[in-house]
């Protein structure tokens, strides 16, 4: 009984953790954009949360964990249960610490919605993504689902929780098209620097913290203690990419420049996700710089495509994303591989890269799929999702909440004393 | 032996979270006021707490839990136990996790006192709160009071923490009067906006994270992982309130403003601490929307009665402190209901109700007169509590600590270039 | 078994909040700091952990706590141990509870650094004492060397983690001299106020809590929960150390100022870091007292000094370590003095008072001889550690990244539109 309160107890430290995440969300996404939709994109990180929550509550959690088909789950909606039978996680427990992912996942969508979107589009896509787009991923992965049973490699969430968000943040950035200003009519961009580099660097750090629960209570125990080697592994990633993406920027332009650092660092933490528990520290550095280097690239690739990425959802959490989960087949060790085989690198040939790769590519497929579609239509249904060109230029804290998040910096445009 | 360190953990795990909702509460309360004082208002949450811990240590908490009668408890002063009989809580932690709840009652309080109290004012009320009114309210439903004995119920203080909080703010509001410029000739009022939104936004996701420590370890132990519910029914409430508070706004006003949606996540929180434990999860969605509706409308009364509460203070912990307390006679389920009985709605009829009304009246009624008392004594003795309007003009950051908070934000008076 | 994995269980939660204090020192460092440098600071506390932690892999823990001699470790380099032999703390756990300090040191003695220094200057100086500065001291005191043979009491890291930063920073501000515009030429000195309190009181707020994880998790256990004890003086210290500062500045000055205010609360947590296991909590509360006064005439000191200290590090963290250390050698009282002896105040004599006394000197020197001649060669062979005087007009975030951390707050010098 003892070990198994402590079981429980661990994860829900966890749960305190991945929550914390999204203060680190609500600063890194408010840092890295303009002030007059700070206040807007800070509170719908709050309410959107709310939406995700209570659907989560009413069908997410059914659609992960009921009991159905290798698609999809079908009971234990609108749920209520305090019991707790004695072994594993108490089904409250349990459902807190997944309830927190799907709310990761959905603010990771939203990075992809930043500064253009009506308020009306967050509180609509809040309810779907919840009900059919993350469920479903996770379901596969983590409910019992197909991919499940192809035994994919998935410690925390690399797909799950990150490629998901990152797919529907793509589908979004495409139907909403480039911020006004982005580009110029001969097809270069411009930067679109974001307001308060104290706030993307202290959202960093929160999301550092946050990650030491979100990988390390994924253990769902305390046996062994093993809880630590995830940590530390995701301690190293993380270090190792701002470090990696440090030098490349400054290597690159000469300068290094604070968001591509900070960038780094959540490069490595996405990128450790997946293998924070099947791989050696030594891999674990590895996958860290690994993942810096590539999302330097990533943001300048998706910069030259023409899609205006904020945040760097794309590059951080789907790009990144997928290099982590790709990464298991390559370093996990066989002693680890509690789910799936070893790694390449350490004699398991190329299956489990092969069943990691078929995960990324269906999961990706579906979360972006459905989303677009989604999407689509509710552009269709509702005239559009995004504001107009004079709601976007004032700014979505006026147009969307009736007044700006900083009301003594910047003046409302009805008052012309310029106090 | 191995359950009751597990239990000392979690209430110690508690306790850290409780103490962040400190900066919860640094975050909301600077972010809904103006640049000139923000300094003031951050700064003096650090020094209040350091007065009111040291206050709690010399007499608050034996004043609770000390041997005494039912009005007040007397023993346990200049608390110094480093000991522990291997049952129970340790002294030591349980005196730390009480202290916490010391902490937050006071700095509620405040919220009635921004932008025009004298610093001083703030030192002696913060002594005098911690001394002799949050300890007897306390100690009459915690410490073995006349309201324990009616089987009061208040899981983790919606009426201990929050309404005695909220009384001391009223009686403070109403004799400091409004801030200048918040109500015109006409009788209209202006809203006096906060300066920064990102700040409310992250304070309320901090507070929401550390209310799981105020309301999970309110538990005391973790037999059964029933921490877990008491979580998840406080999750769902926040959630519930965040979504009502923002879609009524949006339906009044035809704009979802951002501080009414967070303060709706707030009452979310405070309505649930009373009832955590004692109810079902769809009954904490109900109690969660309603107080999110209820602190719309209530700030909306208050302004109107011409009480300016710059922190929504009052209604956030008070209206909807009281409400939470109310909710546990109507929901509260036989089987959760370890002190007092079941609610209305689960065929306890009006019993359970007309304790929680009789704890309401009783204790806000103490706070609210007794802080009432200390404050005009104060008020005449030191010729005022409030500064001056030339005071008030400049900013509080100024006039009671010498410079700004924003120094590179705000020129100082004296200072004629306009750099 | 049970009770190792919840000693696990503690230092790994106290890792956690270790790791958040990193995320305190950006705020107070920023908000100490003026807004053409604020980027910089915060962005560099992220890429200065990368480096540290690797270091800190690489070598800094064996250095620490491998087999070698009375001067240094020398084994257990790249760090890769997934092993548990269920007894004491898992190998990743305590390493990960290890590298925390470090970083925690690094970032002190950063502090000495601020606004001024090149960002290569950072980069290298990570590197070196990560790897030959701070896992010279640990060893000496925690890791098993001459001064542990000593039974000097360090229960947290006065000494290890604060004095050896606040050393570090003192040989940074020596080399660097001091920022332009801080002293006249009839050598008296120009406040250079930071420009956000708000980041200054929220980051003390989170230093406090983690705080509880730097000395609460230093019992290495939960037995007897006597965690909860030296948490309790903590957080006396703490509320001790605000009050006294901010009274003795309202004293001095007639203006509570809130940085002062503020530096007391952290000269509390420094003093009481390395007694915050061997004291009375009525001792508790006393070297707080002294923590409090001490660091505000220690600020005048040294700015009378004309030694330039920014963030008030080597008053904070060294002259307040130094109190804290000898602090031992008069309070602890002998039944808690698991290591050394009681201290004078209890029949101890001067024996420990001594020791302690040579802790400080031996490792205060080490740090500032070690860090002085580092910086002094990379002083000449970078050409100036230094940045150039234009550089230093038009800030670090400029400079040394390529961009500003409030871009709209700021216009960048090549704009000519005032917008």
């Amino acid at each position: 009984m003892e070990i198994v309160l402590m079981d429980n107890l661990w994860v829900i430290i966890g749960t305190f953790l991945v929550l914390l995440m999204l203060g680190g969300f609500i600063l890194l996404e408010a840092g890295s954009t303009r002030m007059k939709n700070a206040g807007h994109i800070a509170g719908k990180t709050i309410f959107t949360a709310g939406i995700g929550s209570l659907v989560f509550w009413a069908v997410g959690y059914g659609f992960i964990y009921g009991d159905g088909n290798w698609f999809i789950g079908m009971s234990n909606f609108f749920y209520g249960d305090s019991s707790f039978s004695g072994e594993g996680l108490s089904p409250a427990v349990d459902f807190m610490f997944q309830m927190m992912f799907a709310l990761i996942s959905l603010t990771i969508a939203f990075g992809g919605f930043a500064e253009r979107a009506k308020l009306s589009a967050y509180v609509i896509f809040a309810l779907l993504f919840s009900a059919v787009i993350y469920p479903v991923v996770a379901h596969w992965i983590w409910g019992g689902g197909w991919l499940a049973d192809h035994g994919k490699q998935d410690f925390a969430g690399s797909t799950v929780v990150h490629l998901t968000g990152a797919m529907a943040a793509l589908a979004a950035t495409i139907i909403l098209k480039p911020r006004i200003g982005k580009y110029n009519k001969d097809g270069s961009s411009n930067e679109i620097a974001g307001h308060n580099q104290v706030f993307t660097a202290l959202g960093v750090l929160l999301l550092w913290v946050g990650w030491f629960g979100f990988n390390g209570a994924s253990t769902f125990e305390v046996a062994d203690a093993f809880f630590g080697f995830a940590i530390l592994n995701t301690q190293l990633a993380a270090a190792a990419g701002a470090v990696a993406a440090m030098f490349v920027a400054w290597a690159l332009t000469g300068k290094a420049d604070v968001p591509t650092t900070l960038n780094g660092a959540l490069a490595g933490l996405v990128a450790i996700t997946a293998p924070a528990g099947f791989v050696d520290p030594w891999a674990a550095v590895v996958i860290g710089i690994i993942g810096g280097i590539i999302v330097v690239f990533s943001m300048k690739m998706f910069d030259k495509a023409k899609i205006d990425d904020p945040i760097f959802a794309l590059s951080v959490h789907g790009v990144v994303g997928v290099w982590g989960t790709l990464a298991n087949g390559l370093f996990t060790v066989p002693e680890y591989a509690f789910v799936g085989q070893a790694g390449l690198f350490y004699g398991g040939g190329f299956t489990q890269l092969g069943v990691q790769a078929m995960g990324v590519v269906t999961s990706g497929l579906y979360a972006f799929v459905v989303a677009f579609v989604i999407l689509k239509i509710m552009d269709k249904v509702m005239g559009g999702i995004r504001v107009t060109e004079e709601e976007e230029i004032i700014g979505l804290d006026l147009s969307e909440h009736g007044g700006y998040g900083y009301p003594e910096n910047i003046p409302h445009p009805s008052d012309k004393s310029g106090a």
